[in-house]
Order: C-alpha cells, then sequence, then structure tokens
C-alpha cells in the first residue's frame, strides 16, 4: 500500500496558543513569517492554513503567498475570521443585524478572494458563533435560513472555490447551528452546490459522540462531500484540541482505515492547540501517529479489515488491533 | 389561549419497569387488560400506545382495540418490536444477516396492519439494535442502505400509514444509526416518501446535546416532518425516562412553546419508565407538567416570548421565566 | 422565613470578557474603579471579590479598599492569581518546577496579606493549572503532596485567613487534581487545619455531575468545611458560567434549601461570564433568580420540603415544585 | 520484567447478559456448573467471582467451592446481591426503611461467612440502589450516614474478610452517593478499619472523568486501600462494560504501568458484559489485551516512563507509546 498523504497544518500552530485565563497566550508570539519558517521545520509537512485577516489581506496576500511557495509550502485552505471579533459575538451569517450578516459574508468573499490568488482550493467556513447560549434565545428557523442564503451568496461569488463547512456542538456559543454530521448534510442538502462541501473536524466529531469515521463515511456516501479533514485529539467531551493519537488511538486506525476505503484524497490537516507544548514537535509527532496508523493498517492488511466488518465480529476486531500493536 | 393537548402514554407505563440489574421489574407486572384499566385512571389522557407481539397480534388486535375503546382511549401510535428480541441483538434493518432484515420488515408492515385495524395513524419505528458497540465493527454505509431500504419497502406496504422515526444517539447499542435530529432528517430525505416523518423523544434530544424545541423547529421547517412527541426527562447523558418536568423547567417551557409555534398538533405522548414510582401517579404528574408549562407560557404571553426570540436577549428570556414562576 | 442572604460577585463580572477566540474580550474594559461603580449598580449586591495582582497590589491595596468601602462595599474574597499567567502553564503548587512552586505560594501569602489589610475573612485558592492534559504526564502522587504542602504553609502564614479550595474536574487543564468533592475533603483532611475549607462554585459541580447540594451538605457534614459558595449556571457539560437560574431551575431551589438546612451563612457570591450580555444586569438577574427560589421555598414551605425528603417520593417532590411555580 | 498478574472473572460473564430491553438476556441462560466450566476455558484465567444467592447460599457453598476448586479455580470475591432485586429498589444500607437496611446488611454478612467458607479474601459492596433518581429525593446525609454504620458493621462482623468499596457515579439510580475516587476516600475514611478498602471498576472511573491510573494512586497513597480491580471498558459516558482495551488503549497502559509502580499485587479481575459476544471469548481477548499492555510498557522501559512521568513533556509521552506500538 502506497497511498501518498498530503499533510497540512494552521500556520498559527506556531504561534502562542491562549485560553480564557492566559489571554496573552502560553508561548511565544510569533510573525507571520515566523510562523511559515517554524512549518518548514515539521517534517512531512507540505501545506500551510491561513486566517484572513490574521495571516492574509489585500495588501500582503501575494507577499504572503510568495513566502509560503518560496517555504516549500501550499495553502491548502484559507478560513475567514467570522469568529474572532466582538463584532460576531451574537452571530455572523445567522446574525440578527442585517449589517453584521453583510459584513461576515463579505469577509467570506475576501477570503474566497484571496484564495484564489493563491492557488487555494478551499476556503473553511466555520459558524462558530452562530447559535446560542441560553434557552429561549435564538431563533432557530430564522438562524438557519440566514446561514443557507449567505453560504449561496458566497458559492456564487466564486463558484471554483470550494467551501468546507465545520461542523461543531459549542464553543464559543454553548449551541452552534450546526453542530453534527446530520445537521452539515442538511445545510448542504439545502444549499444545493456541487463546491460546497464538509469539512470533519475529528474532535468536533467525538465531542458530538460521533465516531469520525462513521461522520466521513455518511459525508462520502451520501454525495461525495468529504472535502477536507482536520485532525487532532480530545477527552470526548470538549475541543481540547491535543495532538493526534494522544487518547483515542483504535478510533484514529478506524478513521484512517475508512477514509482511505471512501477515496479521500484531500489534506489531512493538523487543527491542535499546544497551549503548553512546542508547536513544531506536536505537528510533527502528530503527523507521525497518522503515518504510523497508516502503516498499522498495512500490517493488518485491509483485506483482514473489510472482512471483520462485514461479519461484524467484535472480538476479532480487538483481536487484529492488539496484535498489529502488540 | 386554548390549545388542546392530547395526551397518550404507552401502556406498559403501569407495568413493572425493569433495568439490566432488577430483570423482573422493580413493580408489579400487569397482564394487558389491567394496563389498560390503569391508563383510565390517569387524568387527562386519551390515548394510548401499544408495542406489537407485547400487546397486540393477529389473534387479539380486534379484542384489544375494543377494550381501549370501550375504556374511552384511542390507539395513538403501534410499536413493532424490532429491539426487544435476542434475535435483534446485531440489528433489524440494518442487521448483516438478510433473514433477520426480512424478519424485522415483516414486524414491522405487521405493526401497520394492526395500526390500521385499531385507526391508529401512527407506527413508530426505533432502531435501537441497529448501530455498533466496537469500534471496527460496522459497515456504516451497507447499515445505512439497508436502512433506507427496508423503510422505503415498509412505507409502500400501507402508504396511508404515517410512520415516525425515532432516533436516539445508544442505548442498546452503545452507537446506533439514526442518532440524531440531523441523521433523520438525512435518511427522511433519502426515503422522500410523504408519510414517512419522525418523532422527536425529548430524552434522546437531550442526551444528543440537541435542544428539543431547535429540533422540533429543523423538523417542521425542513419538510414538515414532525409527526409524534415523545415526553420524559432526563439528566442529559443517558436516557434516564424521568417524569416530565422534573429537571429541565426551562427547556420543558422552550419545547412546549416551539409546538405551537410550529403548528405541531400531534399527540403529546409520555415515554417515561417510572422504575421506583406508581405508573398511574407518574403518568398524571407529567401530564400536569405540560399543562403547567403551557399555562406558564400563556401567563408570559406568547407576543413576549416572539418578542424577545427576536432580540435575542438572554437577560430578558431569564427575567420573563423567572417572572412567571416567582 | 426571613434569611438574609448576602451577595457578592467578582468586580470582573463587570469587565470584557474573552474566551479563547476573542481575546480581547466581547465588551468594553473598565478600569478598577469603574468596575466597582458598576457593581454598585447591581441591586442587592453588598460584596466583592478581587482578584490579587488583577486588581490589589501591594502598591494600591489601601486605596483600592477605601474605593470599595466608600462605595458601601465589602470584600468578600481576594483570589490569588496562580492561573492567569504562562508561567503558571504547568503548574503551580503542584508545578514540577520548585521555583515556580514557591512563586505560586508566595502570590498567596500574598492574597492573605491583601485580605487581611481589606478585612477580608477568605482568600480563594483555585488549582486551575495544577493538573495534566495528556495521558502519562502526571505523577499524581508528586502533584498532590505538593498540594498539601502548600496549602499547609500558606495557611500557617496567617491562620486567621480562611482559604476555600474552589474544585474543578477540568480547564484550562483537561484533567485537575482537585476536581470534585471528595477530593476536595481529602484535601481538606489532609490539610487538617481549621481555616482551610472549601467553596463549591455550582457549575463546577455540575460538570463534575454533582448535586451541589449533595455536596454542599458533604462538605458541612463532615467537618463544617463551606467555607463559601459560587453561583451560576451551565449545560451540565462545561463551565460556561452563565447567569444563576437559566437552566437548572429545580437543582437551584434544592441547592438554596439545603444552604439553609445545613446553616450556611456565607456569601452568596456570583461568578458568572455574561461575555455578550451587561454585566451590570446579569449579576441583577442572578441575585433575582437566587432570591426567587428563596421565595419559592418559603412558598412550599420548608416543613414539606423535609417530609418529601424523609420518604423519598420522587413525585411529591416533582408536584411541589410544579404547584410552587404554576 | 516478570510480574505475574492473576486473572480473574465473575462467573457471570460467561451467562447471556440482558439489558432493559432484551430482559431475556441476548445468549444462553446456564447453569452454575456450565458457567464454571465456561471459565475453565479461558487461558489465563485462574480466579472466579460469584454472587451471592445467585450462585452460591447456604446449602451449596461446599458443593460450589469444591467444583470451582476441583476446575483449577480460585474464589476472589464474592458479591453479595443488594442491588438486583426489587426490594433493594429504593436503595440497600441507605434505605429509609429500617427492615430493608437490616436485610441488606444481613446479605453482606451472609457473602462474608460465605466467603470465609471458600477461602476468598474479598467481599465487594457494591450500593448501586443507594442514591437517587430526582431532585430533592434524598436526604444525603442519612444516606451516608447509614452507608458508614453498616459498613462498620459488617466489618466487625467478620474483619478478616477484606470489603471492598465498589463506586459508581450512577446506574441503576441516576446518582449513588459513592459514586467518585474521592468520595470513596471519605467513606474509607470514615469507616476507619484496616480491612476495609476499595476496588476500581476501570469502567466506573471512566465515566466519573476520572483517569483510573490516577484513581489507582491516590487510593494507594492514601492509605494503602486499593484492594482489588475490576477491568472493562467503555465509551466514557456509561457503563457500556466492553472488553478491555477495546476503546481506551493509552489510558489502559498508564493503568496497567501505575498500578506496578504502586506495588498492586491484588487480582486483575474482569467485569464485563458481552452482551452480543461470546463470554469465553470475550474474556480471553480482555486477558490478552491486559497482558499485551504489560508487554508493551516492558518494551517502553518502566525507567523511561518514570523519566517522562518527572518532566511532564506530553510529546516525548506521545511519542513513547507510538514508538510501542508501531
Amino acid at each position: 500500500m502506497t497511498t501518498f498523504l498530503k499533510f497540512s497544518a494552521n500556520i498559527n500552530t506556531f504561534n502562542a496558543c491562549a485560553d480564557r485565563y492566559v489571554l496573552s497566550g502560553y508561548g511565544e508570539r510569533l510573525s507571520v513569517d515566523q510562523m511559515i519558517d517554524a512549518a518548514t521545520q515539521v517534517e512531512g509537512l507540505t501545506g500551510v492554513e491561513v486566517v484572513g485577516l490574521w495571516h492574509v489581506n489585500d495588501e500582503n496576500v501575494n507577499q504572503v503567498n510568495r513566502r509560503i511557495h518560496d517555504a516549500g509550502l501550499e495553502v491548502t485552505c484559507v478560513t475567514p475570521d467570522i469568529w474572532a471579533q466582538a463584532k460576531w459575538g451574537k452571530g455572523s451569517f445567522a446574525s440578527n443585524d442585517p449589517a453584521i450578516r453583510r459584513a461576515a459574508i463579505q469577509e467570506v468573499k475576501k477570503s474566497m478572494e484571496w484564495a484564489k490568488q493563491m492557488n487555494c482550493e478551499v476556503v473553511d467556513l466555520w459558524f462558530g458563533q452562530d447559535g446560542y447560549d441560553y434557552p429561549f434565545q435564538a431563533d432557530f428557523i430564522a438562524g438557519w435560513q440566514r446561514i443557507i442564503e449567505g453560504t449561496i451568496e458566497c458559492d456564487e461569488h466564486l463558484p471554483e472555490i470550494k467551501i468546507v463547512i465545520e461542523y461543531k456542538p459549542k464553543e464559543p456559543r454553548t449551541h452552534c447551528f450546526i453542530g453534527t454530521v446530520g445537521n452539515t448534510l442538511l445545510l448542504l442538502q439545502q444549499v444545493n452546490k456541487p463546491n460546497v462541501g464538509a469539512m470533519i473536524d475529528v474532535g468536533h466529531a467525538l465531542m458530538a459522540y460521533e465516531d469520525a469515521a462513521e461522520s466521513a463515511a455518511l459525508l462520502q456516501h451520501f454525495g461525495n462531500k468529504l472535502f477536507y479533514m482536520h485532525f487532532n485529539d480530545n477527552w470526548r467531551l470538549w475541543d481540547d484540541d491535543m495532538t493526534v493519537g494522544s487518547v483515542h488511538t483504535v478510533e484514529l486506525l478506524e478513521l484512517v482505515y475508512w477514509l482511505d476505503r471512501i477515496n479521500y484524497n484531500g489534506w489531512y490537516a493538523l487543527d491542535i492547540f499546544p497551549y503548553r507544548e512546542n508547536g513544531v514537535r506536536a505537528a510533527t509527532e502528530s503527523i507521525k501517529w497518522i503515518q504510523a496508523a497508516h502503516n498499522l493498517l498495512d500490517k493488518i492488511g485491509r483485506d483482514r479489515i473489510a472482512n471483520v466488518l462485514q461479519t461484524g465480529d467484535a472480538l476479532e476486531a480487538s483481536a487484529m488491533i492488539r496484535e498489529a500493536i502488540s
């Protein structure tokens, strides 16, 4: 088996990570150039993601693009910032305020344009602020309709750019509208555009009590809609954004197996928050885990796995994992 | 406001409840006739649900129907047993064994026929055994395809009977395929039949970290697919099947409000397991809670609520609840 | 019933709240003076908490104290900052680095001195950074021993100041050593000092699947160790720090009932993060909810409640709540 | 490294498992003799647990003992049934009914006697029914006091028998009094008897968001109180009682490492519910996983692990696991 996996990471991986207590971050603040330099130190990494406004804007897009390509990397995703400023606090596409909705859509269009200028295929729509915190706070239907309409408008702006919906059940809102793989498929069906698909962030799937492998299979089977993958790990109840493989070994194996089986050929991107760790080491270790998972699957044999799935024999499934890692 | 709510309960509510430790049940075992008698003692209850094979079969269907109607009740739902026998342990519609799939579909068709004979509109499809327990145990795509095909076949058997999909994220399997409102909408879209819709079991929604009010709104907005409601309560992490209103007061209010707002006019059915409580008292108390919720909404005023939803003001939302209950 | 409840709030309640996405905060940044002014606008609020270094230090302690008292408030708690700077990222009292441990203990002693200078009885020890994120990262025993020793040292520095241990199962670490009421009682027993006790943060208890009322009863029954209370609410899985009463109505009632029953006579302090709400309104609404809960208990009658607890009749318990709020 | 691990399993492992839906069980019902025979087919198994009344009673204790020893096994634990009959539904030791409390204590004393007659050191006290389901249902303090007193009385009946407290946060009650490792340590301290200690059921610890390795370390460090271990696995939110190693690989490694480090030399007992699996195969696979974990630890080297724990380097921790299983 010689599947070639393409690895990417948001360049912010290498910057100081902050949480709501240590707002200035646990590590060192880097410039964009320093982050790109850091990315080059990660063995196996050939792509990077950038965030609109944080890393690219109308002024610097060509320069940043050049820097990235000079560093031997390509841009795999541009993520518009529609969730990290106070003005998005009560929603972006789903805001009750039409001016905010307009600004958010505009922000996404900008990122689509920057993506195009950087030869990047993918823009990531994460509706983290679109939802609600309290009971009796949201008109669910109005919220959903606005998200559908805004997404269509963005797609039509530059239909050649792939928009990937990144679902997450909560945080920063206690409830996000686009929270599960099923809700994502509903949104995709309503939007109904060939280049609007989904990404799975593994940690978000875990938080939703999903098996990421199953979610990937559903997205592919019902419309070939798995366009992108974000890898990380957590303790299943919160988006801890830990390094890949650190907690859920078997589920990582199952996911990587299914990505091959459903012919996923997109990027294996990292979305980790190495709060107290070095970003280069954290990304390197994460990639090694994905590669190790791949190698273990080869060792087990894809045919053996397919046979086990066909029988549904849980103990044979357990034994094959055990034997492979022993 | 004079909305008339129709209350129903599974007649099993009045029978001894068992769990995996006390297999013989905590209470007294009753005959079907005794359960029907018990149902008549619940103030406000005008409907009952029955389970196929447990309570009705080819032999007794007319007699049971007569008993129920003589008791002044109507049958609101027939639930085929495709989850309470050892043979369904590895799946019903999604089983790897074609003979089991066939048997399960046959069981559902039978229940549809019994429903028709009893002038009951609704048959409840709960795929509790269709899923998996262990990693690397399931072929997700095969499972989903089989559920889709089986559901279509059932609908075509008697298209005048409403089939309601009852989703639940887990139990008895650790992972059920049809686990969330989003997955349910995906299934409904694939099945694509006017009389195949959904029910929300409030406790199942809570387990899935859904706001049941939001799930109800989605099902109605995207196709008028909310056909039925099961009420109960739990501690949000497991299907504790507690009496209505016992834990989540505010969310009950929000749900009842939205059911009116989206013009839900189906049954308010109870699905509780009063393990250590008297079934008649438990059902009575549950109905009183739903009525109390309704009255509180009237007291607040539906217009005030609509205004709060439009502004998204969490503190005004909180205050209006507080004032109503003070 | 004329229990007089004393309400307090951290003055930071009135400042902009930030999360890991919106690091600059959702609202307006205020000076300490402005926060104190804001506190005076909250009806019923007579106390405030301050954070060491953030609000008080050696230079300004007298001045801040005067400002607070001039505003008609008293200082109810000083919380040393041993969790909001990058240097505490891998632990404070439990750090592997003796210099960090020393610095953390020193920070606590400082806050104890400031508390004394401000006539404040209580210092809050929250070991948010003392734990671990990853498997195989922590020597649990070393960590616990260091926390025990550091706490003893602090107590002996100024034994007249009450130290309250604030437990929390996770965040900012994925696992905190002092995470549950049981672990807290273990720590208190090991420390074994009359003025070292506990506080319950209601949201932390909810996250730990505790019933806060039960936790309060345990702390009081086993040594009169409930010294302080932090009120807020959440969705049971994360420390959402929502306004009091917004989600868990019945559990709030049960908690307030038990606080009286066990003769808790400390402060009813708010620990909320009104990210997208106005702090003065959020605090006001929270206090009104606690008062409303109190009034509902009076309406039900403490004797009736005591009787229900003695019988353990869940349906009578449910009915008494329902009747009170109807 | 040549640690010799002693494996045990409840003989019920080999009997049909039931849940609240399939009350008659998914598999085949066996006689006690057949269960003992099944146990002999599990490679590496040298001990068995029995349940009082289910498997042993005054009449058959000698005969069952002989059968077990003739089969080459020893009895490692007797578990009194104070949770599987309707009469225990509202509590055993903590029941409001003094007659029930008396009966429960009597039941435990019986099991202690049977244990003694079978040369078994350990009796397992699991207070599964002692807690509450609903808010305002329990007098927490009365409940705890009764558990303390009952446990003391049992210990004094036969002080030479080790009583192990098996904590679990919920099920069958929605809240159990003795739910966490911290609460267990509190109980042990109140009981204060040398032969009253604890067991950790790994799945119960996972449900409580505990790291079982940490819980084991705490029990040993604070009084050498870890007397027994129950192994299984689950999805972290419910007591799924799955085979060992099926989900949480890394945490299993960490636990097994710490059991050695703290000199645990008790039994490695299985407490699994192989609902849809063959019991002999499920037990065999579980033992192989524990052995595989042990071998992996040897491969990594205990010194390397100790060093990593001392530095707290999460990425080195991750790398050492990855390298071992690759």
